[in-house]
């Protein structure tokens, strides 16, 4: 099954986005059938704040890495880390990934949405099988954050190109529906504890990331069990060693 | 208070061990006083098992930037990466934090005691103000896995300077009480789950570490929370993104 593909089922499609490749690694043997990556999750490792395109380097490590895996890996690069489509392009052909997620938004301002429509449509010339998952920030960064506002943005992208629709921040289930009906290809949007897969599958939904989720779910444990040794309680479970180590042996026996 | 002076507290100081800059800075937020890291963390966020020379240059960057911290870090630098001793003492003079741990097996095979205090000779020569923790690696290995031969290795890496001992894999309160009354320098472990810090202390044990389980715990709550969305469940709990981007802002605000 394609990429593409998964975005079909009868369920969203559940990306979970990992940080490196162990968590990937996890997410692979606990049956997720695709994995995305966390922007933010990279730039906080490396002691970056988010959306500051200080992980260009990193995230197309990440990739290199990744595209190791039998599945399809979806990789967060920001705004792309240039102005420039070109430059753009060459950067996401570069990754050898199934698919990108690309935001119109650089330092926390939403750019023109015709400057982002040429960077999806450069992407798109230049790797057209590549899944471009252009991503509105109208919701995200409470700049413009009405569906008209938001459609306007995402007709420009899918004229571009764009494979798929992602709009992070958007959590009314009637602005859902509204979006996922008036957008021609597969929204994705940020899973949201009051809204089951189920539900948002039913408003139109085709695709659900869990975002930085997992990093900050994984850096609350990794103080937790700390604490734990500490105060001389019980802490939150964690992997054993040697089945890490196996992961990681067959990881290393990937061709490459 | 330095880092030496910290192994000489009321209780055994307790390293968490960090992977990358995000958990260092949650760490120190939880009030630990000084910060361990973990090469096996370290490894496998990067594809690599554990103890396999492949993160001398990932724990080099690491160490530069938990260098900026204001609390004492311990970099974790496996072997040393090297068996020539001045090449380990160059690398472990320009990670620029208060301490390294450096273990005497390589590939999983314990080194003659002699090659090991030399590696720690020549740091100590070196950089005499760094805490070399030298780690005997018997009973992790489950080879020559007693006092005897455990002792005859902590006292040539003291001799030749070593600052204190770390006997990751040593569990038995009696053998535990043993070696903290021969070894003349602080003796560290790893946690377990049957020894508070209280009873370590009373053993003789100076400092605990948490060694890969942050790491190890990190990973279960990045599956586990993904899972949680997919099976509509409720998760783990995740540190929320303001709060990390805030981390993330004063980090970058501090100097280099």
């Amino acid at each position: 099954m394609t990429f593409h593909d998964l975005h079909h089922g009868e369920l969203p499609l559940l990306l979970p986005n990992a940080w490196d490749v162990a968590s990937a690694l996890a997410f692979v043997e606990a049956g997720f059938p695709a994995i995305g990556t966390t922007s933010f999750g990279v730039a906080a490792s490396g002691g970056y704040p988010d959306g500051g395109r200080a992980t260009k380097g990193a995230n197309h490590e990440l990739a290199r890495l990744l595209g190791r895996l039998r599945c399809p890996v979806s990789v967060d690069v920001e705004d792309g880390y240039d102005d420039d489509p070109e430059q753009v392009s060459d950067y996401a052909a570069g990754l050898g990934v199934a698919g990108i997620n690309i935001e119109d938004s650089s330092a926390e301002r939403l750019v023109a949405p015709a400057a982002h429509a040429a960077k999806v449509a450069a992407v798109k010339r230049r790797s057209p099988g590549l899944f471009v998952n252009a991503r509105v920030d109208t919701y995200w960064l409470g700049q413009d954050a009405t569906v008209p506002a938001t459609l306007e943005r995402a007709a420009a992208y899918v004229e571009a190109g764009a494979d798929g629709i992602f709009v992070p921040g958007a959590t009314d289930p009637a602005q859902l529906r509204e979006l996922a009906a008036a957008i021609p290809v597969p929204v994705n949007v940020l899973a949201h504890p009051t809204l089951s897969l189920v539900e948002l599958g039913a408003l139109g939904v085709r695709r659900v990331s869990t975002g930085s989720l997992p990093y900050r779910a994984a850096i609350d444990a990794a103080v937790a069990v700390a604490a734990s040794v500490r105060d001389g309680r019980l802490g939150p479970p964690a992997t054993p060693y040697p089945e890490m180590q196996a992961r990681l042996r067959r990881f290393e026996d990937l061709p490459r």
